[in-house]
C-alpha cells in the first residue's frame, strides 16, 4: 500500500487509529473460547466490530508466539481475514526484528512475501545491513524503533553523544537517509509529547506510528499537536484499552464503542488541522 | 541449563561450539526435500551429526518463520528433538526480540514455557523493561546484543556518547547491573577482536555468544586470545560453514567434519588457556 493511499482512507474514515491486536488467549471472554480457534475468532469479531473507525490493525507477534506455531497460525489466518475483507486496511506485523542482512531477508520474506502485511516494525540496534532488506519490497514499510513508549526508553534511546544528540535522534536522521518518506515510518510514543514535536522537525513528511495511548496514559491531543503533518503523518495505535473494553459477551460492541470514541477524537484533530 | 553445567560439558567435549541452525528451505539438499518436513529432517541429520561436537545448537527464527506457521512447527520439533536426544545440549533461540513489558513477559513464555529453549537473544534498544521480563525464569538466560557481526554495527552500537564511551559498553554496563553471569550473556561479534577484548575487561564473568567465525569471516584464535576465561566464557557460533558444508547426500557427514574441525581448533585453545 502506498502513502497515498494511506492518507486518502485517512481522509474517507475520519481517522488514523490503528487497532492493535495484542490478543491474549488467556484474557478471551468464554464466548470464543469454546471455537475451534479461540484467538481468531476473537480477533474476527474485534475487526469487524473496528474497521469501520480504524485504518490499520497491527497484530504484535509475541501474544502469537505465546501459543507456539498454533498461535502462529491464528496470526496467519487473521492477516488473510483482513486482506480479503478490508483490502484498504494497512496491516503492520509488529515484530520488532532486525539481525544481519541474510537473516533480515528472510524475515522479510516472512512477513512481506508469505504472510503479506503491509509493514513490519523493526529494531534499529544492528544498524543499515539489518533494516535495508526491509526495505527492497514494493509499496511495503519499515516503521523503524526510533523512541518507544515503555519507561526502558530512557536507558539508551536518550543517550546523548558527543554532540549531545540522543540516540534516537540520530537513528531518525540516520534512517532517513536509508529510504524516503514513502517506505519508512518511525515509531514515537505517546507518553513522550515533546520530543514528538522535536521528531516531527527532524522528518516532516515520514509517518510516525504512536503506540501508548489508551492503557499506556498517553494523551491524543498532545500527540497531534506535535505530530500531524500535511498528510496527517500519525497513526495512532490503542490494543488493549479496544480489544478488552469488555471481557463478557459484548466485548465486540464494547470494542466498536471504544474505537469509535477515538475516532471522534480524531474526526475533531483532523478538521482542526484542516485536513477534512 | 545453569552455568556450572554449561562449562562440565565444554570441558567433557574439549569444546565451545554452537552449532547455528540457519535452515533454509530453499537450499536443502535433494535428499531430504522429499520428505514431510525437510527442515526437520534436514535439522535432525545435522544435529546427529555435530552433537559430539556442539555443546549448543542455535536456531535462528527468521528462517523458520520465513516458512510461516509450518516453518515454527519445524522449529519446535527441533527444539524437541535435541532437548529429547541430547539434554546436555544448550538451545538459543536466537530470536532478537524486545518489546515494552508485558509483551516482553509474552515472548518470554513463548521461548521459555512453550518451547523450553534454554535462552532467547534479546535487543536491547527499548532499554530494562524490555529486557527483565526474560530474566524472571529459572536456569534461563537472556543473550543480550552488544556487538553485533555485522558491519551496521558500526552505526550505532560504536556511537560514543558525552564520555567517549561507546553504546555497545553503556549497554552491557548497564545491563550487568540487572542480572549476573548466571542468567545474562552478552553477544560479540567475532570480527571485532580488539573489542572483545574490551568486553571482556568490563564483563570478566559473563558468557559471551560469539558469531561471524566462519562465512562471516572472523579469526578463532584471536577470539580465544581476546575472550577466553576461567569458565571458558566463549560459545562461539558457526552456522553456514557447517550446515552446508556440502549441498549433496553427504552434507551431515561434512557438517560433523567441519564441527569436529572447529571442535579440534578449540581444544587446542582450551588447552593452551589451561582449561583441560
Amino acid at each position: 500500500m502506498n502513502r497515498a493511499a494511506i492518507f486518502e482512507q485517512i481522509k474517507q474514515k475520519q481517522s488514523f487509529l490503528c487497532v492493535g491486536l495484542d490478543t491474549v488467549k488467556a484474557q478471551l471472554p468464554a464466548e470464543v473460547l469454546q471455537d475451534d480457534d479461540p484467538v481468531f475468532s476473537f480477533n474476527k469479531a474485534i475487526i469487524d466490530a473496528t474497521a469501520a473507525y480504524a485504518v490499520a490493525f497491527k497484530p504484535n507477534t509475541a501474544f502469537y508466539e505465546t501459543e507456539g506455531s498454533e498461535g502462529w497460525r491464528s496470526l496467519e489466518k487473521t492477516v488473510a481475514y483482513i486482506k480479503e475483507k478490508y483490502p484498504e486496511i494497512f496491516i503492520i506485523a509488529d515484530a520488532k526484528r532486525g539481525d544481519i542482512g541474510n537473516t533480515s531477508t528472510a524475515y522479510a520474506r516472512a512477513f512481506f512475501d508469505r504472510m503479506q502485511v503491509d509493514a513490519v516494525t523493526v529494531a534499529p540496534y544492528m544498524g543499515n545491513d539489518s533494516v535495508k532488506p526491509f526495505l527492497g519490497f514494493e509499496d511495503k514499510w519499515v516503521v523503524l524503533l526510533a523512541l518507544t513508549s515503555n519507561s526502558g526508553s530512557a536507558d539508551f534511546q536518550n543517550t546523548p553523544d558527543v554532540n549531545g544528540q540522543p540516540l534516537y535522534t540520530k537513528v531518525i536522521q540516520t534512517a532517513s537517509s536509508w529510504a524516503g518518506a514513502d517506505k519508512l515510518m518511525f515509531v514515537a510514543g505517546a507518553t513522550h509529547p515533546a520530543e514528538l514535536a522535536n521528531i516531527r522537525a527532524i522528518v516532516p513528511d515520514y509517518f510516525l506510528l504512536v503506540p501508548g495511548v489508551g492503557a499506556q496514559g498517553g494523551d491524543l491531543e498532545a500527540v497531534c499537536r506535535a505530530g500531524l503533518n500535511p498528510q496527517c503523518g500519525l497513526l495512532v495505535n490503542a490494543s488493549r484499552s479496544i480489544i478488552y473494553a469488555s471481557k463478557s459477551a459484548d466485548f465486540a460492541i464494547q470494542a466498536a464503542a471504544e474505537a469509535s470514541k477515538l475516532q471522534q477524537q480524531m474526526k475533531v484533530q483532523l478538521q482542526l488541522a484542516g485536513l477534512l
